[in-house]
């Protein structure tokens, strides 16, 4: 493809019929399609499973489906898929150990969106709350702390990702003044390390801190931890307030999505009646695609909690592969413990470039997604061996 | 579709084979599907096409797309759409009358995220900005500017929707020390009355005010009033900073959708370069749907700017018949100039039910989008005039 657009004046008007492409865009739509199947192909350094199939949705398509506010309340917009929604809803709080009464949520557009709201639910509850993050946490959070004009201050990591703890604790201790409001990774984008939140909710009750929040980014691990035995608990039960899922990273979706969960009763205070379409306005988008709660709720259905738990399993058996391939052409290979993400040197550019590998300073990561396969582990590994020895030569 | 939920237990399996739904699975999504069918029939509430056809898109659904980041700048996510978003976005720029040089924007998912985006840029630009909007404005428009945390004041509007000018003038005069972030609507939600933006920006010199920002909401009427001859300017041309409009209205799209411009020289200064995935970081969703640039771009390349011409026109003509219809039947009905919306007393509540109207105290209103026939137009006014029989009765 070239990364050049053509203009498309809307004097100029196509050839074909109305309602038809003109056989030069049905070809450029064709090339559209290779470009993106062909890329899907080397697609090794982001958590999304890579192909899926989710044919018999796609009837959907022709119809405006709009899930319109909160999914709780009824709509006068009935073009919706909102009885589906609720269901996947009530899947993730089953996994996420919140009861059905206690629980509010919606099917986001991806996980950026889900920590905004729960950045933004913290903020009503606590407006002179201070937020505080590790230096591993993804740079949109930065971007959604400035849109929500928040005050927040960056805690040290440690090498593994993971929060530095006495940083932690020395930095809310020093402003016990302002409630604390803690973004907590789990785990993080680079290296997926896990933050410890029964420790950080230990933490504050020591310092007895009598407001705080904790906001878990879950994005990925939210799909892993709860299939993966002796895994931290990283949800409700540990005393979070509010989590945020991805659904286009662990299960696949073609359309960037997501879960927010969040208690019931903080969501409430802000609720607004809002007579035009009938529902209460509690989400952050207003009009919601339907589309995205199907692909979830097929995804439940046909793999269920058996399908999941193999498929981590086999994702962790890929990464530990991973790591002991790379160590033994000598890089400095390592993963998290029940991490799919496996950290190692940065490679060379072509490296980089073939396999799509985000890149952060000297590090470089890939996770091992179901449709990623040994066979084409080894062929990154060539791969990185390879342009090696070209540099030396 | 009974609207309370199954929990689906995650201990539940299914019986049928991994990755395949169960026959009561099925035929809870046939169901599902046919629901969403039946209720796009009687449609004629909302300003959203309720039928099309972009099944040559379909297959693009087995890929996980994902346009992350800024469209103007790569990414090494490369399972991507952004040369189709970026000729959409340069269709859009020639529409709206920006030259390609001063324009950055995205596809959204939404008016509302546009909206957000657009009021966004003007806190940064102006943060001790005040924003002004007219009291007919969406509703989500208030809860924007709470995430935003922006200093607001709402202003009367017209009997016909539009902003009142004097309350405008008079507001600002007063506040006089602070720059004015004008929130303008092209139209509004329940009559699509359109705010005059030339008006408002000759205000503005008027006052002799050297900092000040207006933000166009062009959700339905950015897909309308360029095809209508003798409609007021409303985009760039008359002075305005950034505009939203949406896709899933006029246009038509199965995943609600929208473009966000706004003048280049803006968006730079609030960029920050991110070398995680190799972008520069300016939307605010972060991970984008790649699907709904190609929706947009199947739209615009297979209708072209003369079939929207003649969809509108023909839209017009169904709203003048709606008018003159529901006056035939003694009720009070008008539409604004070049609108598509027909406003109305408020029916009773079962023509309310069956035909998903929206209404905002005694008024409701009907779209007469391109998917609505003269036929249910008739069968919509029988129907007002047998319920107020009833009624009478």
């Amino acid at each position: 493809m070239k990364s050049e657009a053509k203009p498309m004046l809307k004097t100029t008007e196509t050839t074909a019929p109305l309602g038809a492409l003109s056989p030069e865009d049905e070809r450029r739509l064709d090339e559209m399609f290779a470009y993106v199947k062909e890329q899907a192909e080397t697609f090794v350094g982001y958590p999304c499973r890579g192909r899926f199939d989710y044919s018999p949705l796609h009837r959907f398509l022709n119809y405006p489906i709009n899930n319109v506010g909160d999914p709780f309340a009824p709509s006068t917009y009935r073009v919706h898929t909102r009885e589906i929604e609720l269901e996947v809803l009530a899947w993730f709080a089953e996994l996420t150990h919140i009861s059905a009464e206690q629980y509010w949520g919606y099917v986001t557009n991806g996980g950026t969106e889900g920590n905004i709201y729960g950045l933004f639910l913290a903020r009503e509850l606590y407006p002179s709350g201070m937020v505080y993050y590790s230096e591993d946490t993804h740079y949109s959070v930065a971007k959604n702390l400035r849109v929500l004009n928040m005050k927040h201050i960056m805690i040290k990591a440690q090498p593994n990702g993971e929060i530095d703890y006495d940083d932690l604790y020395e930095t809310i201790r020093i402003h016990r003044d302002v409630p604390p409001i803690v973004f907590a990774n789990v785990g993080t984008t680079m290296t997926e390390a896990v933050d410890d939140v029964t420790r950080i909710r230990r933490m504050l009750r020591e310092l007895a801190i009598p407001e705080s929040y904790i906001h878990c980014d879950a994005a990925l691990c939210g799909m892993t931890l709860p299939f993966l035995d002796g895994a931290p608990e990283y949800d409700f039960r540990a005393g979070i307030d509010s989590i945020s899922i991805s659904g286009h990273k662990f299960i696949g979706s073609p359309i960037p999505c997501g879960v927010v969960l969040a208690k019931k009763r903080y969501v409430d205070r802000i609720a607004r009646s809002i007579e035009y379409v009938g529902t209460l306005d509690t989400t952050l988008t207003g009009s919601r695609n339907g589309i995205s709660p199907l692909v979830l709720w097929y995804a439940i259905r046909s793999r269920g909690a058996d399908g999941f738990r193999r498929e981590v399993a086999a994702c962790v058996e890929k990464a530990k592969y991973a790591v002991r391939r790379l160590r033994e052409i000598g890089m400095e290979a390592w993963r998290n413990p029940f991490a799919i993400t496996v950290v190692f040197e940065r490679p060379a550019p072509s490296v980089l470039q073939k396999w799509q590998i985000a890149v952060q300073r000297d590090r470089a990561h890939i996770i091992t997604m179901q449709t990623i396969s040994k066979e084409q582990i080894d062929e990154l590994v060539s791969d990185i061996e390879a342009a090696r020895e070209e540099v030396k030569a």
